[in-house]
């Protein structure tokens, strides 16, 4: 957004002397209170500016940061999932890490017979079951895995910032994705969908850089 | 950014019937021209429409990706570089797995003898050598990790934005941030100064959110 070279006089004008009445702003300008309307609208309107009733502007500068903040709750996890690696709770932890190369991602999820999600293993998860003394080409993934209710996920209608928040609270790297779903015996269950990770947040923000 | 509800539906009114003349919309929201004049001038500015001369309003809605891209372009990453986790190429691998998890980081960076970055190795590197038939309690770091000149870095004075370009290009979790050095024996090397990571950008966003 490109600021008018009067605007950017009126900004540096306000933090100078704030606050600052708009016939202040004219008088200094040489200019009617009319003719800096459509200015000053905007610039309270992008939240550069701080307008206070009877004392005057104020600068405050959170445009930008607000703007950023609103475009990402906006922003539905569904426009941005990825495809999520799913395996079995019987897969051996041994065939899960194969996975993890073949396929390049940082986190595998586990689905039940039912096909609902049913846990998750991190790099970290594997990388500790690797250096102890254990089979891992016996051991299911189930033995290992972090279990539901303990697996931070996020719907299809949730956006990237409330993705963004659970991945820096729950400090994983990624979540499913998932709807809700009735099983044939009435339970209900979580269907995996898709993936949000760190790198889905950080490819999102290269993108909009670009654009 | 709030817009008021007159102005949101311009932009609906806009979106349906572009292009379309300030004239045109006046008629449809019975006001005069003058009325629209701040609205207009408004939503032109920060780019949600955008102006032809004699043909109309069209609709843009670019504005806010726009200042998310100048945003992270001007955010420096010595504002929001973390702490690096640096051991020597002596380490063992064992030992620099056990560092990993006490510090609970990602990635390590190694340096050698000069106090120069050298190596880094992944949480998939570990992993890797975790499921070989390796004595990984003797086997130093310098045997497995990524050598210069294949090691991605940032310098501190480089943007957030650039950091994150870096990252997803070269497929990495993080890039070590780093300042040139003349070593004692006029060698030029790299001093490890800090981490960014996908975790920092992250954790940008979600205090941007915040805000």
């Amino acid at each position: 957004m490109d600021l008018s070279s009067r605007q950017k006089e009126i900004i540096e004008m306000v933090k100078e002397d704030q606050p600052i009445t708009s016939e202040q702003i004219a008088e200094k300008l040489s200019l009617t209170r009319a003719a800096l309307r459509t200015d000053l609208a905007i610039l309270t309107m992008i939240g550069i500016l701080d307008a206070r009733p009877k004392v005057g502007y104020f600068y405050s500068g959170k445009s930008i940061l607000s703007s950023i903040g609103s475009y990402m709750k906006n922003l539905n996890v569904e426009e941005v999932k990825s495809l999520p690696i799913i395996v079995f709770e019987e897969t051996t932890v041994y065939d899960a890490i194969v996975t993890l190369f073949l396929e390049d991602v940082g986190t595998v999820f586990v689905q039940n017979q039912e096909k609902n999600l049913s846990g998750i293993i991190s790099r970290k998860d594997f990388l500790k079951i690797a250096i102890g003394n254990h089979d891992i080409q016996k051991m299911p993934v189930a033995m290992i895995m972090t279990r539901m209710p303990n697996i931070a996920y996020v719907y299809a209608d949730e956006s990237l910032y409330d993705a963004a928040v659970k991945i820096i609270n729950h400090e994983v790297d990624s979540l499913p994705v998932v709807e809700k779903k009735i099983n044939d015996n009435d339970n209900e269950g979580l269907k995996i969908i898709g993936k949000i990770s760190k790198t889905t947040i950080t490819e999102v923000l290269v993108k909009i850089g670009k654009e």
